[in-house]
């Protein structure tokens, strides 16, 4: 019985590039993969317009009831980048020139054209934010509270998570490992199930495939507790054997 | 002055597995390219847990206020396949068996093995339900509503979406067309802004990206109305031209 603090993480995705289909988004995957390593689980995921009501919405639910949210997009210098007057809007604070990220700026730009008033946009933040380091296009990320202003840009936003890599608290990272086997899960479902159950505190996923001309399966075990995961892994294996079917270390 | 009717979808994307890094989602993508070529704009998505309060809380906000709701994930046969449940609690009705999924899956699996009862588990609707054609793999899509319940699989999302093309209604289409140009959008972002402020009814996005070491942008210009698109795109060219950029038509 695992009585354990769980910190979760909500993801605003903000971006008409998205939902129009143009773009396909890379930071859910990539943020969920940085908080699991930091002890942080993303709870959830919404994508939304360059509309303020939508990010307002999204950022004061989603805020309130996760430990930390980050937001992804819209954070440029051009028309279409409203983040930070939608996030300053929710919080329902004035939005302001950051001193120091007008100093980056400044120095970033001294060499390529000059800090215009269009680039100056990107020093704007939420009163009393923070800013979070971005060593490959100048224009900083925000930190107001325990939100996290991220780039749209995915290797952009992986610098920026880079230099918050260590810095919020978290719990136990959760422990992934997989088994696999040319097999369809509809076949193995009664096992899975019966495994999940008299396994507490672990959670069985069912990812099924058809590759090479067959069907397949892998089956993952999650847990902050590596000793559960190995132990309901060693049983999995075993009832699946047991059922005379061939199990792959590792996965397929 | 544009009066005509919008029509909006929501697309639920429901499986720990986004959540946790292991997948990266398609369906996104995929679902906002489709719905647009049916004149049906994607509002927004929301990324849940395998959690029965998450899923019925996203349901039930996003199909009350979109004209259709689609959900991916959830709907195989093992026991993290919460989908149909969690949707029928959110719809307060009870779960059958679809007799039509049942001899679907009867003759699917006649010469797979049968019929099981994991395997049954697919023919599960919330009451009242319509089936949505799947030749890939037999398990139908489930249609309740304006509720669309899709595979997580992408590729078999895509049945069901070929399944679905032509059926919903909707209004024209958006058209996206875009110029690009090697230089950095905050160079020019003063004409984008007064560009699109000139051209009521339209949008322009602006999509930065460093390829070959060298910065660049594209600007797309979207609206309903393809002549709209036409003279902002012509004059957006013009004044890009005029101070001195050189346009690439098309895009980069």
């Amino acid at each position: 019985m695992s009585t354990e603090r769980i910190w979760t993480a909500a993801l605003v995705v903000i971006g008409d590039e998205i939902l129009s289909g143009r773009t396909q988004d890379k930071n859910v995957a990539q943020l969920a993969s940085w908080l699991n390593v930091q002890g942080i689980r993303l709870a959830e995921v919404r994508v939304v317009p360059d509309v303020e009501a939508a990010i307002v919405e999204a950022v004061n639910t989603l805020r309130a009831r996760n430990d930390y949210l980050f937001t992804t997009g819209g954070i440029g210098p051009t028309h279409d980048d409203i983040t930070v007057d939608a996030i300053a809007a929710a919080l329902g604070v004035a939005v302001e020139h950051h001193p120091d990220a007008m100093a980056v700026l400044e120095r970033y730009y001294a060499t390529r054209g000059g800090l215009t008033e269009a680039r100056s946009r990107m020093a704007r933040v939420p009163a009393g934010a923070a800013l979070i380091p971005n060593r490959l296009s100048g224009a900083p990320g925000i930190r107001w509270g325990n939100i996290f202003i991220m780039a749209g840009v995915p290797h952009i936003t992986a610098g920026m998570l880079d230099a918050l890599t260590g810095t919020l608290e978290g719990g136990r990272p959760v422990v992934s490992k997989q088994i696999g086997g040319w097999m369809a899960e509809s076949e193995v479902a009664d096992i899975l199930r019966e495994q999940e159950r008299a396994h507490e505190g672990v959670a069985i996923g069912s990812y099924p495939f058809f590759r090479d001309g067959k069907v397949g399966a892998n089956f993952v075990v999650r847990s902050p507790d590596e000793t559960l995961v190995d132990r309901c892994l060693a049983d999995l294996t075993a009832a699946l054997e047991g059922a005379g079917r061939t199990v792959v270390a590792g996965g397929i």
